[in-house]
């Protein structure tokens, strides 16, 4: 679709409906992670979600960041909330299967990565659709090992669980070439996380 | 300096001098630092390196990838080889006071994470240049380790060395919003890898 069709296509409309806006979102992220944040332009976005660069500037005054900071911040929650297996393995398991796209947060992650160090809206969006939602799970699934004795508590490792599991992800790619994976993260939930975590 | 300027600068010299060589690696490790991979331009490297575009693309003719990759695959290697302090921990803290760098590190991964994840060269040059002396140096601490039987020989944590203290840097980055720096990897490793590989 040229820029001129584009443009038409939304013509007088104003800003976007709440349909259309969560229906923008997913093509920004799925741009962020074919492109890279840095190669991302507002036009490449007009033209995939068939929306006028005039209607993008309305609503996203500062443009591209905060465009994606928006996007990021709608991203509906990794569907974490609610697990609890009666054990610690098993919640740590059951979180590495439920990541289903794990390769697809990898590489979005990895697409934001430089940007954020330079955009502190970008950075605090990053934080509030992927960090705290993953801590909060993680702090849960602690407290509740702490009180089945399984973890002792003020575990050292209890502090730096996030950063273990998180860490995983681009590493796994990086070292390996090649991403996470379910089975990758249960190996090393075994390896590495559970004997830190029962030892610490 | 312009273009133009940069040209006359280097006019009919051919080949750079690897003197000239070095110093251009070095340019372009932190222009891809500062700007992200994505970002560069061969512009930029012309003007920062004054040389000129002609002479970049006679002795790195597919541009930007193949320059980059020459740049990371001469970079010099990391101040690992040599650290034998007779403990597990103690080598492990060593690793985390060699890498004094470990902010230009991270800015530099999360520069060309995404870059490598669709060109193979690249990907090819930053495990390299970056992971596999890591990879190799963590093998002789561990094998150290084993013969002095700190760590059982064939322990699972061994495995994911590489992955837990590669994958810290650009955890502590997202999550903490702040560079890992020699002490945070001291806790980490006191607090994971040393319980890890000392139970598993």
């Amino acid at each position: 679709m040229t820029q001129a069709t584009a443009r038409q296509a939304t013509a007088g409309r104003g800003r976007l409906t709440p349909e259309r806006e969560a229906e923008l979102y997913e093509h920004v992220i799925a741009l962020v992670r074919e492109h890279g944040y840095d190669s991302l332009t507002m036009d490449a976005v007009a033209a995939r979600a068939h929306v006028s660069k005039a209607t993008l500037y309305r609503q996203w005054r500062e443009g591209k960041p905060e465009l994606v900071a928006s996007a990021m911040r709608h991203t509906k929650p990794l569907p974490y909330e609610g697990i609890d297996t009666g054990s610690l393995r098993g919640d740590l398991f059951a979180l590495a299967d439920a990541g289903t796209d794990l390769e697809d947060d990898t590489v979005f992650m990895s697409a934001v990565m430089h940007a954020v160090q330079t955009n502190e809206d970008l950075g605090a969006a990053l934080r509030a659709m992927l960090v705290e939602p993953m801590r909060r799970v993680l702090e849960q699934v602690i407290d509740r090992a702490v009180e089945r004795g399984e973890v002792r508590a003020g575990a050292a490792a209890g502090r730096f669980l996030a950063h273990a599991l998180v860490g995983a992800l681009p590493a796994r790619k990086i070292l390996d070439d090649t991403f996470a994976d379910p089975e990758y993260m249960k190996a090393y939930v075994d390896a590495v996380v559970l004997p830190a975590l029962l030892n610490s």
